[in-house]
C-alpha cells in the first residue's frame, strides 16, 4: 500500500462533496480480511458475466473479456502478485476495479444488475458451503480415529464415571464410541444446513431485485446452487446460514471440550490412563520434568472463542431493521475464524487420538474399585424378586457397613454377602467381578462386548457410507 | 410442604451416615421446576411398567397396578391434588414414592432397570418433542398473519431501506413476506431437530446399560420414538437436543427482534407507517398522551433472555467429562423458559400483526422520496449501453447537483436529465416514477407486483401443506 | 386473583379506546416477579410522600395519610394478606392503587412529580445496594472458611498443578489462600459499584425532570443515597448498576467454578484428596455405592446461569435509543435470580469447605511424585553458576534418562546426580526432598511455610477489618 | 520464516523423545499475536535482569549485557528488523533466544527465577495498564466532543422519547449530556480497575514462588507497580484484570451502541435531525443517491464483537482447576482486539460527533408534536389541587377527544381546555408551549436551560480535572 498515492476514487463517490476521512477509511475497510472470499468473488463474477452476455446485457465479446480478466486476476492473487487496496474498501471493489484496469470499459459493466449487498451474500454462502463440506470430511476423519482406537481396544475396561465418581465398569471402546455419536450428530447438523445455505441470492441487487433482464437460474446452475432466494429483501439481509453454521460449530466445540477434558484428566498422574505423545505435547520453560497436554487444553480453551463468535453474531443481528445494515460487516471475521479454528482442530485432534497410548493396567486397576459393581448386586437381588428400591437400600447399607469396616465389596466373603443381603443367591460373588459386570450389560447400546462390537461395525459402515457421500458440496466453481 | 414432618427417607440413603443438610436440600431440589415434566415422567413410567411386565421383570398384575397407580397420580396432579415434596428432590422421586405409597411393594419395583439419568433424558426429549410441535404450529399461525396482511395490501408502496436510509421503493407485501422467509427457515430448523430429539434413551440406565432383560424397542414404540440411543454413555450425557432447540429459538428470537424493530420504527411519529392497536398497547403512568408499542418492545427485549439461555447452557456443558454430571440439572429452567416465552410471543405477535393499521398515505409519502429511484436512472442508462460504473457516476453527480440546488431528482425536467445524463432517452421521467420503478423489478424474488403475487400464492400453498403435516410430534403418550 | 372481576381500570387508560388484550396483559405483567421490590417501592414512596408534604405539593395531613397507608400496605404484604393484581401490571401500580383504596383521594396524589420510569430505577438501585451489602458479608464468610481450613492445615503438602500435571509441591494452605485472593477481589469489585449504585434518580420523572417544586436532596437523604442523578434522561435509562453488578457476579461465579472443579477433582477416587461430607452430598437412584459431589457440581453448573444473565442483559441494552424502552422490564428477573443464586451458593460453599475432610496421606503421597522437585535441581545448579537455560536442559535430559530407566529423580543416588549434572554439589539430594523444596520457596507470595503463615495472618487481619466495615449499605429505609 | 531451517531446539525439550509435530506447532504458536507484548516483555526483562544483578544471581557485568542486549532487541523490533520464529512459540522464547544469540551465555541466565507463567502475567498486566490509560484519555476526548456540541446548541429543542414515542420536549444539549454521564461512568470503571491491575506477579515463577533470593519489590518499583501479588498460585492463574477490563469495555460498547442508534435514527429521512458529514459516510455500489451512516452502524455492529470477547473469556476460564492451564493462551487475542477496536472507535466517534450537522428546524418541528406537552397540562392541574391520578385521567380523555376530532392539544382554544379540564386556570395555553414546558423543568438534573447550563459547566470542570489526572498509568518502562 503506497504512501503518497493519489486519492483513490471511490466507486460511489459521485454524490459526495468530500473525500473519505482517514479514520473512517481505516475503520471501515474490510479487505484485510474479506480478501479470503476471492475464490467465490471471482467464481460468482464469472458466472454473472456469462449471464450478462447470454442475456444481451453486455456483448458476448465483453462477457469473454470479463471472464478472461477475472481468471487473470485469480491467477495473480494465487501467485501473490495482486495488490489489495484498503481504500477500495473490500474484495468486491478491489476485484471490480482491477478488472476495469485490465480490460477497460467492459470491466465497468460487471456491476450491472448486482449490488455489493447480494454479492457478499453470494460469496459468504459459497464460503460456508465449502467450509461445511470440509468440516464434514474432517469430522469423518476424527470419527475414524476414534473407531480405530476403539477397535484396537475392544476388551480394555476402565471405570465409567458419573459426577466424576466411579460408577460402573465400561469398555474403553464404549467410552470412545460415545464421542462418535456426538460427532455424528455434528455432521448431521452440518448437513442439515445445506438446503438453507445453498440458495442463490445474486439478483436481489440492493434489496428490491432489478429491472434488468437477468437469469438467476443460470447463475445458480453455474455455481452449483439448488435454488434461488424467494424474496430479494430477505436475500440481502439473511445471515441465518452464518449463524446456524457457527451455532453448529459451538455444539461441536462443546463436544470437543468434553473429549479434551477426559483426555486432560486421563493424562494426570492421578488417573494415569493415557501417556501423551511427546510430539503432541510441550514442556515448561522452568520445570524440566513437565510434559503438558497442550492439545486438549488448547482445544478446550478455543471453545470460548467459538462460543464468543456465536454470541457476537447473535448480538450483531439483534434488533436490526430490514434490510442490509453496515453492522453485517462484522459477520465475516467471526465466520472465518470459526472455520479456520475447526479446520486446525479436527485433524489435530484425530492425530492426537491416534498417537496417544492407552495404559491398560492403570485403567483396569481403577476399574477394580472396591464398590464399582454394587449395582450388579442390586440387579442380582431384583432377579430374585426383591423390589429394586429395597435391593438398592440393602446394598447401600452393605456398602455403609463395608466402609465402616474399611473393606471393599469385593473383600467380603460370599457367605457374608448372602447373610447380609437376604435374597441373594450363591454365585453372586462371580457376578460382581469386573468382567461379569461388563458382560452382563447387553441391553441395546450397553457396554457388553457383544454390543460394543456391533456398535463398532455399525460405525464403520456408516463412516464408509458417509465418506462416499462426499462431493455434496462443490467448490467455488460449483462444477464437480 | 409440612413444617414438622418426619425426615423423608431419601431413596439412596442406605450408604449415608448423615441426613442431608438443609442448605443443600434447598439448593439442590429441582421439583419446584421439574414437576412440569410430569406428563412425560408418567407416560414414560407407564411404558416402562408395561415393558417390565412383558419381560417378566415384574408380574403382569404388578405391571397393571403400576399403570393404574401412575394414572391415578396423573389425575391427582391434574386436579391440583398432588403434593410435591422438595425433600424428595425431583419429579422422578416424587412420582416413584407416591406410587409406592398408593400401590405398595409393586411400586418399589418401578425403578428396576432404569436410573434417573436415563429417565430425565427420556422426559426432556419428550418435552422438547412436544414443544417443537407446538412452536411449529405457532410459526404457521404467525406466517399466516403475515401472509394475510400482505394479501390485503398488495399495492401499498413504502420505501425499502438499507442502512435505514431510503433505498428503493418496495411493496409492503414484499417487506412482510421477507419475514415469512425467516420464519419458514425457523420452522425448518425445528423440523430438522426431530430426528435427533426423537431417540429413546431409557435403558441406558446409570450410564452402561443394564443386565436385566429389558425391551427398549417396545418402550420406544409405546412412546412414539423413531429409534433408540446407540450408546448408553451418550444416552445419559447428551443434551444436544436441548442446546440445538434453544439455538433454533435464539435465531427465531433474532428474527422477531428485527420484525419488532421495524414495527417500533413504523409506530414512531416520524415514520408513522402504522397505528398501534389500542388493545395491544399500553400507556404511561405520567404522560397522558402516550401509546406505546409494548408488544414489539417486550419481544425485542426478550431476545436477550433467550440468547442468555443459549449462552448459559453452552457454558454449563463446556468441559464436562463423561458421563452425567449434576451440572446438567441447570438445563431445565432455561429450556422451560424458552418454550414458555416463545409460546407466549408467537400468538401474541400474530395477533399484533393482524390488529395493527397500515397507514398507506404515510408510507406512500415516504416512498415519494426525491431520490429513491436514482438506481432506475442508472439502470436506464445501462440499457442504453452505458457501462454501469459510468452510469452510477453520472447519476451520482446528478444527485450532487440536485442537492446543491435544493432539488429532488423528480423535480428535474426531462430535458435537463437528458442533458446532464448523456445516453438517457426520452421517456426517462416516466421510468423514475414510483409505480414504474416497482413494476420494473420483475427479477425472481423481486418486488414487482407480479412477483409478489406469485410469492404470496406460493406462501399460502406452503402454509397449507405445512399445516397438514401436523401430527408429526405425538404428545406425551406417543399415541396419536 | 378473582376470576370474574370487573375489568380493572388501568391508571393510564384515559386516552385509550379499547381495553387491554388478554394476551398482552399476560405477557406484559411483571408483578409476579417485581413484587419483590415492595420494600423499596414502599420506602421510596414514603420518602416521596414526606417530600410532597414538605414542599406543599400535598397537605401535611395528606402526607401523613400516605405514609400511614403505605406502612399499612407493607404490613399487609409482610403478613401475606396483600393480593397482587396482574391487571395492575407491576408493583408500582399495585401499591398506588391499594393506597387509593385505603386512604381515598390523598392516595391519588402519590404519583405527583414522579413516573414509573424513575420509580423503578429507584427501587432497583436500592435492591442492588442491599444485595451488594449482603453478598459482601457472605464473601467474608466464605473467606473465613477458607482461612480457617488453611489455618488448620499449615503443614499439609500436596502437589501444585499446572496443566493439571504435577508441577511443584505446595502447601494446602497456600492453595486455599489463592482462592482467598480471588474472593477478596470480588468483594472489592462489589464495593467499587457502590458510588455508581447509590445515586438517587427519583425526580427524573418520565425523562425530563419535572416542573413541580420537588426536593430530590431530601428524598436522597431519607433513603441513604450519596447523591442524586446529574441528568434526568440518564436517570431513567441507566441500567449500568445492574449490568455491572451481574458482571461482578459472573467473575465471582467463575472463581467459584474453579474452586468447585478443584473439589470435584479432589473428591475423585483417583485424586482422593478429600472426603465429601455425607450431609452435603447425595446418592444415586440406581447405584447404591455412590456419594456424589453435588455441591461443587451444582455451583459449577450455575456458572452458566449467571453468565447467561449477563449476556442476556447486555443483549437487552444493545442498540436501544434513549430513553426508557419497555425492553428494560427484562432486567429484573435476571438480577433477582443472580442475587438469589449467589445468596444460596456463598453460605453453602462456606459450609461445604468447613465440613469436608482433607486426606493428608493421599495429598502427601501424590506430592511424593518422582519428578516434582526437578525445578529445585535446576535452581541448585543456577546457584552454582550454571546458566538457567543450561541447567534446565541438563535436568530435562536427566529426567529423560530416568524415564527411560523407569526411575524417578528421587531414586537416583546422589553420586549419580552429581555425575550427570555437572555443577551440582553434594547435599543436593536433601534439597530435592519435598519439605526442603517447600521450605525453600520463600519469595514473597511463595509457598514456604513462613510466607504462608504471614499470608494467613494478613488475611485474618483483613477479614476482621472488612467485617467491621459493615453498615456500608443501609436497608430499604436508608436509615441505619 | 525460512522453509528448510534446521529444527529449532525448544527451550524445554531436554525431557522429550520426539520433536514437536507440525500440526501442533502451527496450532499452539502464539507469537503471531503475542509479539505485540514486546514492549512489556522487554521492559519486564530489563527490570528482571537488573534485579538479578543486584541480588548477585548474575554478575553486574552480565546484568549490563542483558540490559544492553534487550535494548538492542527492542530497537531491532521497532525498526522492523527482528524476525519472529513461530517454532519458538511465543514472544517470551523469541526474545530470550535472541538475547542468547546476541550476548552469549549471559543470555541463558535471563530466565533465572522466573517462568513464562509469571512473565505473561506481568506482560499482560502492563498491557492492560497502558491500554486503560489510553482509553481513559480517549473517553475524555469523546466527552469533550459531546460537551462542545452541547455548548453550541444550548437552546435547541427536540422531542425526548420513551418507547421511541415522543414524550416530552428536551434540549439537545440535555440529550447529549446524558451520554456524557454514561461515558463518565465508563471512565470511572476503568479507573477502578487500576488497583487490581497494577500488581506485580513476577517471582511467582511457575506457581509456587522461587527459592532463589529475588527482590520482587525492586522489580515492582522499576516497572511502576503499586504492589506485588500476595499469593504465587493466584499470581499465575489470575486473569480477573483481563476479564474485568473486557467487561468494562462491553458496557462502554453498549453505551456506544445506544448513541449510534440515536444517530442512525436521527440520520433517517423520517427523523432528519442530523446531516451526516460526507467525509464520514460512504455510498452505495449500486444506488447513486445513497449516503449511509457507516460510522454509527459499524460501531453498533462492533458491540457484538466485544460482547463475544467477554463471553469467550468467561467461557475459557469457567471450571479450570488451579493454577496455569494452557487454555489461558486464548486470553490475548480477545484482549488485544478489544483494545484496538476501542482505540479506533473512540476518536472516530468523537470526530463524527464534531462533524455532523444538527438540523434545528427538523428537531424543533418534531418537538412541536400535537400532544408532547400533555404532562404539563396534568402538572398544571396538580398545581391547582387536582390529585395527579385524576389530572392524568382528565388529560388522557382530552387527548382521546382530540384524536377523535383529528386535533392536537395545541389546536384547542384555551376556553375549551378550561371547559374540558375542570380545575385548569387561564394562562394554561401558554404553559403548554414548547419553550414554557422546557423552562419549567427546573428540577435537579432536569432539562430546563438553567439546569443544562449548570450541567455543562460542571462537565467542563470535571473534564478538565480528569485531563489533569493523566500520568496515572505509566508506559512500559513504568517510569514517568
Amino acid at each position: 500500500m503506497t504512501e503518497q498515492k493519489p486519492a483513490v476514487v471511490k466507486p460511489w463517490e459521485g454524490r459526495f462533496g468530500r473525500a473519505t476521512d482517514d479514520l473512517l477509511e481505516a475503520f471501515s475497510a474490510s479487505v484485510h480480511f474479506d480478501w479470503k472470499l476471492y475464490p467465490y468473488e471471482i467464481a460468482g463474477s464469472i458466472a454473472h458475466a456469462k449471464m450478462l452476455g447470454r442475456q444481451g446485457l453486455v456483448t458476448e465479446e465483453e462477457a469473454r473479456q470479463m471472464v478472461a480478466g477475472l481468471e487473470q486476476i485469480r491467477a495473480e492473487i494465487e501467485a501473490g502478485a495482486f495488490s489489495w487496496d484498503p481504500a477500495l474498501e473490500d474484495v468486491h471493489m478491489n476485484v471490480e476495479r482491477a478488472l476495469a484496469e485490465r480490460i477497460g470499459p467492459a470491466g465497468e459493466k460487471l456491476h450491472t444488475a448486482r449490488s455489493r449487498n447480494d454479492q457478499v451474500a453470494l460469496d459468504t454462502r459459497m464460503y460456508v458451503r465449502d467450509a461445511t463440506g470440509r468440516l464434514i470430511a474432517d469430522l469423518i476423519g476424527l470419527r475414524e480415529a476414534l473407531a480405530d482406537r476403539a477397535g484396537e481396544h475392544q476388551d480394555l475396561i476402565l471405570p465409567g464415571y458419573t459426577h466424576l465418581q466411579r460408577a460402573q465398569p465400561v469398555l474403553l471402546a464404549h467410552h470412545l464410541l460415545a464421542y462418535n455419536e456426538m460427532f455424528k450428530r455434528d455432521g448431521e447438523r452440518l448437513r442439515d444446513l445445506h438446503p438453507r445455505v445453498n440458495v442463490m441470492p445474486l439478483g436481489s441487487a440492493a434489496l428490491a431485485g432489478t429491472g434488468l433482464p437477468i437469469d438467476m437460474e443460470f447463475v445458480a446452475r453455474e455455481l452449483g446452487f439448488d435454488r434461488i432466494v424467494a424474496n430479494s429483501m430477505d436475500g440481502v439481509s439473511d445471515r441465518d446460514y452464518i449463524l446456524e453454521f457457527v451455532g453448529a460449530a459451538a455444539l461441536l466445540m462443546m463436544h470437543l471440550s468434553r473429549l479434551s477434558e477426559d483426555f486432560i484428566l486421563w493424562a494426570t498422574a492421578e488417573f494415569g490412563f493415557i501417556e501423551l505423545p511427546d510430539e503432541l505435547s510441550t514442556g515448561s520453560s522452568i520445570m524440566p520434568q513437565k510434559k503438558n497436554p497442550d492439545v486438549p487444553e488448547l482445544v478446550r480453551g478455543k471453545t470460548g472463542r467459538i462460543y464468543g463468535h456465536l454470541m457476537g453474531l447473535l448480538t450483531v443481528m439483534k434488533g436490526l431493521p430490514l434490510t442490509y445494515n453496515r453492522d453485517f460487516q462484522e459477520d465475516k471475521e467471526a465466520l472465518f475464524d470459526t472455520v479456520e479454528t475447526l479446520g486446525q482442530i479436527l485433524p489435530l485432534m484425530a492425530r492426537f487420538i491416534r498417537r496417544l497410548t492407552f495404559k491398560a493396567d492403570r485403567m483396569r486397576a481403577a476399574a477394580d474399585d472396591p464398590f464399582v459393581t454394587a449395582t450388579d448386586l442390586a440387579d442380582h437381588l431384583v432377579k430374585q424378586g426383591v423390589p429394586f428400591r429395597q435391593a438398592h437400600g440393602l446394598v447401600g447399607r452393605l456398602v455403609r457397613t463395608c466402609l465402616d469396616r474399611g473393606l471393599g465389596l469385593v473383600d467380603l466373603e460370599e457367605a457374608e454377602i448372602l447373610k447380609l443381603c437376604p435374597g441373594a443367591r450363591p454365585g453372586i460373588k462371580k457376578e460382581l467381578a469386573l468382567g461379569a459386570s461388563i458382560q452382563a450389560r447387553v441391553s441395546p447400546g450397553g457396554t457388553a462386548p457383544v454390543r460394543v462390537k456391533e456398535a463398532l461395525a455399525q460405525t464403520r459402515m456408516e463412516l464408509e457410507a458417509e465418506a462416499h457421500r462426499s462431493g455434496l458440496h462443490p467448490g467455488p466453481s460449483g462444477r464437480k
